[in-house]
C-alpha cells in the first residue's frame, strides 16, 4: 500500500479522529509529511478535518475513483487487487489489461476507468460507459487453465457480482445465461472475459466487467430504458462507487482461489441457483443459426442445454440467449 | 500483386527470356519502367541478364527472402499469403503478426524474419532462429471457430508441412504429438498455436512456424544435434528457401479451406496416419505429474488417449510427450 493508501486506511479506522502524531508513528513518518499528504488527499476531493482536539478526520470521500483510497478500503487480498490503477480515460480497461498483461505484469492487476471511449462487450458489441456513473474495469488474470476452462470465470465474475451487490445496495440480481446481471428483468452488468492462449494453455485471461451504478433513468438512451437499470434507479438512492468495486473485488478474490483450490462446482452451483435463463422458453441465436426451445439445464462446462421446438438437446455455448414471455 | 512481383512472376513462366516490349504490355507500364525495375530487383541479389536477342532472362534469385518474390511464386491463393510481409530481423515473428491481428488487418497475412531475436516455442521455450537458414514465420488466421476447436489448425499445419516437405525435397517427415515434424527421429519443425479470444468465440489465430531448411550439423549446439536436423542435412544439397515457403503456404490455404468446409476429419486422418506418437511407450510430462504409458490412439479433438502402466486411459492435452525407446 501507498502512503496514501495508508492514511485513508487510518482515516476509516477511525471515524473519531486519529491524531497526527499517532499517524506519523504508525506510518513511520513525519508530522510534517503527513501534513504535507493530508493536503494533498484535499486537493484530490477529499474532506479532511483538522482539529487539534480530534486531529485528523475524514469528512467525506469524492466521487471520483482513486488507486489508493481503493486499495486502503479493499485491504490484504490473495490475488485479485494486489494493484490497482485508475485512469481518467482509456479505449476500454481491457486494452489496458491486455497490455500489461503482454509486458508480465503479474496477475492480480485491477484497471479502472472513469469513462472508456471503446469500451465492448460480448460479439463486438459497444458497452456505453459515461463517466463517474459506473464500475468500468478490467482484471488480469494468470490462472493454470486450459482455453476450454475459462469459463469458470465468467462464472465467478458474474457470482461476485450478484453477492457484492447483495451485500452494498441489498438488492438480489439475476445471472441471465452467459453472463449479464438483471434486476427486475433489466440488464445492471455485463462480463467479457477474454483470453490470450496456446491451444493446450491459457496465458492469461481479461475480465472486463461493465456496472451501471448511479445513473437515473433519464441518463440512459431511450432505446435501452426498458432493457437497462442502474443501482441508484433500483436502490431509490446514489451508491458509492468505491464501495461496491471493493467489495466485488474482495468477492472475486475469495471465488478465484476457491476454483484455483479445485472448488468450481461450490461456485456453479450458486450460480445456477441465481440463473434465471433455465427453465424459460428461450430463443437462440448462434453464428447462422436461430431455433426455439426450453432452457433444460447447464452442462458441467457452462453450456447452456436447451429442448428444441423438434424435441432434441441442443448445447448453446455462445450466441445471443434471448428469454421469450 | 506488386509490379515487382508480376516482373518475377513473368521471368519464372519464360526461362527463355521475355522481351522489354511484351512485358510493358502484359504490365501496362513502360519500358523504362520495366528497365528500372530490373535494376532494382539486381540491387537485392536477382542476377537478372538483358540481352537484344532473348530479352530479359532469370539467372539466379538471391537467398534473401523477398515479399515480391513470394507472392510471385505463390501466385493466387483463397486466404493464406494474400499479403507477405518480409522483415531482416523481429522480436518473434508471432509478436509482428499479433499486432497486426490488433490492427484489424485482414487474415491470411503472413510475416517472415530473417532471423527472431526472441523466437519461442511451445511451453514458454527458446526456438532458434539464425540469419537465412531456416523460415521462421507467422500465419494471422480469423477462422469462425470456439476455444477448444483450435488444435484443427495445428493439425493442418502439420499436415501441411509434411506435403511440402515431400514435394520440394522428396523426404517423407513424421508427425510427433502434438506438433512437432522430424525426419528420421529427429526435429527439423515446430509450430506454436496462439489464439486471442473470448470464452465462446476466437478472435484471430498467429500459427507460428519454425523450420530448419539449410543448417549444417556443425551449425546447430553440440546438445542439439542429436535430436535435431534441416532439410540440407537430410537431402544433402542446400534447399531453396523461397520454393518450400511458398509451397507450404500453397497446401495450408487448401487444408484451411478444407477445415472451413467442414472437411476436418480428412485432414485428421492424414495426420493421424503420418504420427509415431501413436502405438509407442511414451512418457508424459504435464503441469505437475509425469507417467508412463502406451499411446493407443487419438481422440476427435486431437487429445492424445495413453493408456498408463496401471491400465488407466489418459486423456493428454497438452505438456510434453517423449517417445520411449
Amino acid at each position: 500500500m501507498t502512503t496514501d493508501a495508508k492514511i485513508l486506511a487510518a482515516l476509516r479506522a477511525h471515524p473519531e479522529g486519529v491524531s497526527g502524531a499517532q499517524l506519523a508513528e504508525q506510518l513511520a513518518i513525519s508530522r510534517a509529511a503527513i501534513w504535507a499528504r493530508m493536503d494533498e488527499l484535499r486537493k484530490v476531493g477529499y474532506d479532511i478535518e483538522a482539529s487539534p482536539h480530534f486531529g485528523y478526520k475524514l469528512v467525506s470521500s469524492p466521487d471520483a475513483l482513486h488507486a489508493d483510497d481503493l486499495l486502503a478500503r479493499l485491504g490484504k487480498t490473495r490475488v485479485v487487487g494486489r494493484d490497482i490503477q485508475v485512469f481518467e480515460q482509456t479505449t476500454s480497461t481491457n486494452d489496458v489489461a491486455e497490455k500489461l498483461a503482454r509486458d508480465g505484469v503479474r496477475e492480480g492487476v485491477v484497471v479502472f476507468a472513469e469513462s472508456q471511449t471503446k469500451g465492448r462487450g460480448r460479439l463486438g458489441r459497444v458497452w456505453m460507459s459515461p463517466t463517474r456513473k459506473g464500475l468500468w474495469f478490467s482484471v488480469l488474470l494468470r490462472p493454470n487453465l486450459r482455453p476450454q476452462e475459462t469459463t469458470q470465470l465468467t462464472v465467478i465474475s458474474a457470482t461476485a457480482l450478484r453477492r457484492a451487490i447483495k451485500t452494498v445496495v441489498g438488492i438480489t440480481a439475476d445471472i441471465k445465461w452467459p453472463n449479464d446481471l438483471l434486476i427486475g428483468g433489466k440488464k445492471v452488468a455485463g462480463i467479457l472475459t477474454e483470453m490470450s492462449a496456446e491451444v493446450d494453455r491459457v496465458r492469461h485471461i481479461i475480465l472486463g466487467i461493465g456496472l451501471d451504478v448511479n445513473q437515473e433513468t433519464n441518463e440512459f438512451a431511450p432505446d435501452l430504458r426498458k432493457i437497462a437499470t442502474s443501482l441508484r434507479i433500483e436502490a431509490g438512492e446514489p451508491v458509492c462507487r468505491a464501495e461496491i468495486a471493493t467489495e466485488i473485488l474482495r468477492e472475486l478474490d475469495l471465488d478465484y482461489a476457491r476454483i484455483l483450490a479445485g472448488k468450481f462446482s461450490e461456485v456453479a452451483d450458486e450460480w445456477e441457483a441465481a440463473c434465471i435463463t433455465i427453465g424459460k422458453n428461450v430463443a437462440v441465436h448462434t453464428g447462422d443459426r436461430k431455433f426455439r426451445g426450453h432452457a433444460e439445464s447447464l452442462d458441467d462446462d457452462g453450456a447452456l442445454l436447451v429442448r428444441t421446438e423438434h424435441g432434441l438437446l441442443e448445447r448453446v455455448i455462445g450466441g445471443d440467449v434471448t428469454l421469450e414471455k
